[in-house]
């Protein structure tokens, strides 16, 4: 089986690149097996066109990326030594010449480039993110493991939340409940903040979580995801607190059908642009057009928002194994606000949801 | 009162520069009081020499900015605009002259810069990071309640860390009881992944907590900090649970007479590398010095780790009003893993402690 390296080695053979340096923390665990997030440290993986790759990260996690199972070359560095300047080092005794390189050019900073270029001197840059994505657009069957078990603690969490659920109880009581939870299954680490948001609050689409209290009568969004083994997971529900109005329980359903429309048409060859305008066009005709103000959805993997973007001028076309969600959210100030997400598996004739938690409007009190 | 946007402009003016773009939630927030986290969507202040500055953000997130006080012009851009088109359509009407323009080297990207390339033509650039880095490193009165505030936050979930202890519970138990509560008193945010490491997880200066039990003799390790109004925390304490044996005691005592040692020398007119030199030598000095492999601390205020880093090769003179860490830890593989941080405050004359949890060796069981 061609390794992940191997992968990134024949597209730099194929471009007449020398090497490629990946920066971000999810680039380098998919190439490498470690997983770490380096905060204002760097970390990268070089992959000459040929011969050996270099792990770089600080000297304290080099016991870290041992055990996570890498076996190359690795330089650790210390909080004042220059990592690029060793690696140069150890580059001038293996020869190799740098005079084209591929970098992740949506996450290296101008600063970094400028480093890379003190030591190297001035090289071709050449973008590897298009590659990368396309890469890692398509799911392994390992990485399906992870991803449908972060969606299943996805559908946990969500359970725990509707069972918290009380008239007087903060949104940030049931948060804390949500996460607690999720710890001792032995969650550490959630693909995003957490929301859970009532009555008003719910109508912004970005809003935040607070001491607002729940009350008889409310619509309850909750919208989170955990981080299994590096992979993320993604889920919106709403569900009504008691009775809810006509008004409500029309977006509800609303937005129901717009996601509903979307699923159906799920399957390789279709394009996204194609899913975004099917579950906009719902939303439109029951007059709520101007109240759903984002994209359908987006790629779900090592990123908890990675490629593809899931719009309306998105053409990419769909194939098997992509996973992504799909999101569409009503938000009418002072009346409600409402979003269904699930992430889908595309399968070799229709989809896969991950996510199971139903979708039916669920009444709790 | 100059406003910081102002303070920028002069800088801009000083230096013969047309704008500036500012594009990190921290330094978007310390401009304009407006913060958020924008994962992949652009979020930026432009800031013209003269004039008035522009907010740019995603649609849904306008009403959020108006709401957090900024009253100037402000960019909403859905998923299929390009925001920096906007702004480029914006700034033509102003007839303002771009060709030399101040960015966030150490955080715009490569690709980034593209993309203000396509809109504004090629213009000269030039880094605002180090004057941001000296705009923020002194604190204001203001950002000093906030600080505060975070710090004691810190300071209560490490009292319900200790509470917790008891033989046979998980790192993770206790990591999401300490979170629990935290969410219970309105914080929504923590400053960096929170750590429970207990006996030879702790000898990992980076350890990740998990399902490991505490048992009777091992020294446990919290770190953790919290997000209060924009604002971090961050404290490291390590705790006996039952008895320990004489060399986990001997490196707690090392690492608290290293941190005490730099405590005590800071004040106005002392260098940071003097700092770690001297915490370090006590470390040396007991023989422990090749098992203390980081920084003494780190700049602490927006940015959990941001300006100064407190290193041996980082001259820079203290001043009256900056915050940071000081944590020295000694990690010997099998043996123990200690490491004590505080949150300090320089003073006309010394230093404020923010943590004020205590420091002599603690047991509990």
């Amino acid at each position: 089986m061609t390794t992940k390296i191997e992968h990134v080695q024949q597209y730099l053979k194929k471009n007449a690149l020398d090497g490629a340096f990946l920066t971000s923390t999810e680039n380098v665990f998919y190439t490498t097996g470690f997983r770490s997030d380096p905060h204002e440290r760097w970390l990268a993986v070089f992959v000459p066109s040929s011969g050996d790759s270099v792990l770089i990260c600080p000297a304290m996690e080099v016991e870290d990326a041992r055990h996570s199972g890498w076996t190359g070359d690795v330089i650790g560095y210390s909080d004042t030594e220059n990592p690029i300047a060793l690696l140069r080092d150890l580059v001038v005794t293996r020869a190799e010449s740098l005079k084209s390189i591929a970098i992740e050019s949506g996450h290296l900073t101008v600063d970094r480039l400028s480093i890379l270029n003190e030591s190297f001197g001035e090289f071709a840059t050449h973008s590897i993110d298009q590659f990368m994505n396309d890469l890692r657009v398509v799911k392994t069957e390992d990485e399906l493991v992870h991803l449908r078990k972060a969606a299943s603690l996805a559908d946990f969490a969500i359970e725990v939340a509707c069972a918290e659920l009380a008239e007087g109880k903060s949104e940030l009581d049931v948060l804390a409940t949500i996460e607690y939870e999720l710890k001792r299954k032995g969650i550490t680490e959630m693909a995003f903040s957490t929301m859970v948001l009532t009555g008003k609050n719910a109508a912004s689409p970005h809003g935040t979580p607070g001491l607002t209290k729940i009350h008889y009568g409310d619509l309850v969004l909750f919208d989170l995801g955990v981080v299994y083994n590096g992979y993320c997971s993604d889920i919106t529900r709403t569900v009504a607190f008691g009775e809810i109005g006509n008004e409500q329980r029309k977006i509800y359903e609303t937005v129901l059908k717009a996601e509903q429309t979307a699923l159906e048409m799920v399957k390789p060859g279709v394009k996204a642009s194609d899913l975004d305008k099917a579950a906009r066009q719902v939303i439109i005709d029951a007059g709520y057009g101007e109240f759903f103000p984002h994209r359908l959805g987006h790629g779900l993997g090592l990123n908890v928002h990675e490629y593809p973007s899931i719009t309306s001028s998105n053409d990419l076309v769909l194939e098997e194994g992509m996973t992504f969600t799909i999101e569409p959210g009503i938000y009418v100030p002072n009346v409600a606000g409402v979003r269904i997400e699930d992430d889908l598996l595309v399968t070799a004739d229709g989809c896969e949801t991950l996510t199971k938690f139903p979708k039916e409007l669920q009444f709790y009190r």
